[in-house]
């Protein structure tokens, strides 16, 4: 878990907002002193208290994970005013959607060259709409057009 | 761009912050009374005055994907509060991972099978560390582990 390395200093979130950090500070030991931008970040996008709120939502040891994804996402949203870290995950599917059909594409050449389909490690060679296809109906799929 | 089929209704934004939809709102176009919860989530991820600065700060023409990936992102917060949308992006990352080295694979056993390769609809086969895997370093990597 991180941690202030100046523990007389106050937290970035409590030197940002111009209080006073108390020992029981919430933001402390996500938000130190030697990282302003992370408190800014978030803050500008998500605003304090909704931070504040999320981090009371979440257990105590997922709390960490959760500081670091909001301040993912708000530094995307900030370099991206429009996508955000949306615009990433719209770059993922496509790359995924174009491996795939590459993968497929060269699994139907190894079919047309290998005899029984079994490649010298013993993989099974698996053509178009096979095991391999069916991973683009997994997961996510951000459904806007981000051309 | 969407807009109210209710044009005598106020916008779902207003509705919700219980004020008069006037002509001139900045949220009706975007937030339109039939998709409350549209609006409810953006309000309670990034709130209603974070929204309105981030879409007077992008160009009119893009103020309806900057509020379609804003509620993305705040849907997704609320499904999963430690990882929002970037729990997909990890998601994504993998998987553009695992079929890159599939199509390594595949390549270097097409390799060993084709003669000059060469495919018989003339595709350049390419090995490991070829085209294909610089893919890997181009976009995005969230760097936090998210097991």
């Amino acid at each position: 878990m991180a941690s202030s390395s100046y523990s007389n200093s106050p937290c970035a979130a409590c030197k940002f907002l111009r209080r006073k950090c108390m020992p029981d500070c919430n933001f402390a030991q996500y938000f130190p002193p030697e990282e302003p931008q992370k408190f800014a970040n978030v803050h500008k996008i998500f605003g304090a208290s909704n931070v504040s709120k999320l981090l009371n939502e979440v257990q105590p040891h997922q709390r960490e994970d959760a500081v670091n994804s909001l301040a993912y996402e708000a530094e995307a949203r900030i370099k991206d005013p429009v996508y955000g870290c949306v615009g990433a995950i719209s770059v993922l599917q496509r790359q995924v959607i174009r491996l795939q059909k590459e993968l497929d594409a060269t699994n139907a050449d190894l079919i047309r060259y290998i005899p029984n389909n079994n490649t010298q490690d013993g993989r099974r060679i698996v053509g178009e709409g096979g095991e391999g296809s069916s991973s683009l109906n997994q997961g996510f799929y951000y459904p806007f057009s981000l051309e």
